[in-house]
């Protein structure tokens, strides 16, 4: 993975403006490498772990013959990062799929008619259901689990075609499977949903998509290792919070991903989640965190973009793009008499994403409004596991620039109170 | 369709931040009115023309037996209405599905990967093509007529299984289908990409997809009514125009749409664009114009939700909902012995949506951020088509208060000139 430096513009240039940080930097690595070696699991050592893929594959060799589909009930972290990787390599017509190839859903929402939906079409048979919540009481997930606890239950399915993935001691996820001999997988406790992709949570859905989560794993450890080694000016997490830091200070409070290839679309909001979740915190005096925004390229070039050139100058945008794709389409060479059209065949989609992104940077660029690109070298286990690494890593040098906790989320767990309070949940009252 | 104004927050109220407008409004109004009286078809009096509907229905009915599967193949303004439209009455198992009940696939992207598969998987035969562009020379758009004329030429498909929507006289696709019989609806030549939903650019798909089109106008056209005789104070459009514009003078750049449905959440994209591409623009001074961020409720509670409620005053925030959904399922009361799960039993999914929707506004407004609620009836063709119009004549409204015109978008016609330049198109040599 690769990020371009030389494709930002900027205010200030970058060494100038990490310069601030020169005295913490020594620090931040020393305690990033604590993490590292640390024996409880964390988000720095779990791409060292290689106990949860040992457990999965060993389950999933047994019992994957049974299985055509894959339901994932688990939303924000349960979801997220499982869904943008399973997507990385399912072609569409696996995809949210009820065909006879099989199909993989996650269903993060608890939208009634897709529910609906889902239930009436899908083999259960055939289906394996995930559910994953750390603590065993998410709202969303266990109404999800309740609705199809029923139904397999009918048709003698629970132990076969359901499993948990939860903590490993506590919450009723685990109450439950030790009473009725569900299967249960482990999220480690130090790792934070948003985190957790490399963790069984992602794991699970990665290995039953048939996706190489060594390879994954490898990557990110190599991101790790080199993150650990590096200077300042050769660390690319660092440089990225940097960065967005500097960018906020001065009035870009919007940092956009636009991702150019749709196997990657969904690494748009797990990055979402993972930036605004981390960052948009109260530091004690005020709010703090840019707003992460997740564009689909080129489509979005057609929407978003006019506001991006010609609007006010608030935004740092990021270019997620892929040097090489292993699949293309060639455009034929026809419509050989119409000037307007005929220059388009001999092209190939893949290049013609690359121009417009290309064209894109410039014309940005032309307007001196900061643009980056983060280039995969291709659509791969190894170059993924890079990005993932790459990401949770300037999340923890971007909590310490803005001064806050990166690894909570207090506000979300406030409003539970009242959705609690309106459902009539016991010790809510108050809240109702 | 309700407006809930007293949702909404502010630092001041809401008649004081619209008094200014005063003056201007008697104008507006009359403008608007013009535009309603005018001969020509621009997007106010769309909803009052019959014709396009009569056109459509008639070909449809000819034709509706030989196909199962839709294809669009058009991208920004050419999808975003349609695709949205289309996925509000249709089933997850339906959309973008090659199963036996046919499918609807909105290609915008020209990802090679989503190519290569839709071509491979999609019986040709029971398949309409329709390729929306206005001036017949959009790159991506182009470049998929050319792959797939290649393809149904070769089965002898292209004057049975395609159609184009485009401009009534000139460019490309006018000329290639007057050469070779392929059939062709209009796109007005006054309405833009991202006005055209209520066109045959999106009245296409949804009479395709069955969708009554005739109370799509129906619903428009009463908010056309309504809101050139409404006063500033019980004007809609005008009313959330003006919030917006107030807000970003004071610091809210960030407009949020959050839609508490699954079949609404492609309104999220659309309103992406049609406010990002109006208002965006540069005012011969400055750039101007609120990012608008859509996201999808309930799902990103758990995701953004931490940064809106923690972070920076830099956001309004607007919830689009549904009174009564058609469909429900119910959470079935079991687990009764296990305290912190068992209150959800004897509830419903919408139920919870909506449980969830209201204590994420409650406890946004304890912290005085705006939020403002945008409330359908229902999931049905008038609701829809008075929400369209609500939306699009609030770009009318907040063109005046930004001062630009909202109906260009000149820096994205600019990028065109690198990605011809790059592509070899003659005349272009100087960008590439």
């Amino acid at each position: 993975m690769e990020l371009f430096l030389e494709e930002m513009c900027f205010e200030k240039d970058i060494e100038t403006c990490l310069d601030v940080w020169e005295e913490d930097y020594t620090g931040w690595q020393k305690e990033l490498n604590n993490l590292k070696n640390s024996e409880e699991v964390n988000f720095v050592n779990l791409p060292f772990t290689e106990k949860y893929i040992t457990q999965i594959k060993e389950w999933w060799e047994k019992n994957r013959g049974r299985f055509k589909y894959y339901v994932n009930l688990g939303i924000g972290g349960s979801s997220l990062g499982g869904k943008a990787l399973v997507r990385s390599f399912t072609p569409l017509h696996r995809w949210e799929s009820f065909g006879e190839d099989g199909g993989y859903f996650f269903m993060e929402n608890v939208d009634p008619q897709d529910m609906k939906i889902l239930l009436e079409k899908i083999p259960l048979e055939e289906t394996l259901f995930n559910v994953i919540s750390k603590s065993g009481t998410t709202v969303e997930t266990m109404s999800q689990l309740m609705i199809i606890w029923e139904i397999l239950e009918k048709k003698n399915l629970l132990t076969t075609n359901l499993i948990f993935t939860t903590d490993p001691v506590q919450g009723e996820l685990v109450s439950i499977a030790n009473d009725y001999g569900i299967k249960r997988f482990e999220i480690p406790p130090q790792v934070g949903g948003r985190f957790s992709v490399l963790s069984p949570v992602g794991l699970i859905p990665a290995i039953v998509a048939g996706i190489d989560a060594d390879k994954l794993l490898e990557g990110a450890r190599e991101v790790v290792e080199k993150t650990l080694s590096s200077e300042p000016s050769s660390n690319p997490s660092f440089i990225f919070a940097g960065i967005n830091y500097n960018g906020w200070q001065m009035g870009r409070n919007i940092v956009v991903l636009m991702t150019y290839a749709s196997p990657l679309n969904f690494w748009g909001d797990w990055f979402v989640q993972l930036w605004a979740e981390s960052i948009g915190k109260n530091n004690g005096r005020i709010g703090v965190g840019s707003t992460p925004l997740r564009c689909v390229g080129v489509t979005d070039q057609h929407s978003i973009l006019q506001l991006f050139l010609d609007g006010p100058r608030d935004k740092i945008i990021y270019f997620l793009g892929v040097k090489k794709r292993d699949e293309d389409v060639s455009i034929p060479s026809i419509f050989r008499e119409r000037e307007k059209i005929s220059y388009l065949g001999g092209h190939t989609l893949s290049e013609l994403m690359k121009v417009e992104r290309e064209a894109t940077i410039k014309a940005l660029k032309e307007k001196n409004i900061p643009a980056g690109l983060i280039e995969l070298e291709s659509i791969s286990p190894k170059s993924i596991g890079r990005m993932i690494m790459f990401f949770e890593l300037s999340i923890f040098y971007a909590g310490k620039m803005f001064n806050i906790n990166p690894f909570n989320q207090p506000a979300v767990e406030e409003i539970k109170k009242y959705i609690y309070g309106s459902l009539g949940r016991k010790g809510y009252e108050d809240y109702s």
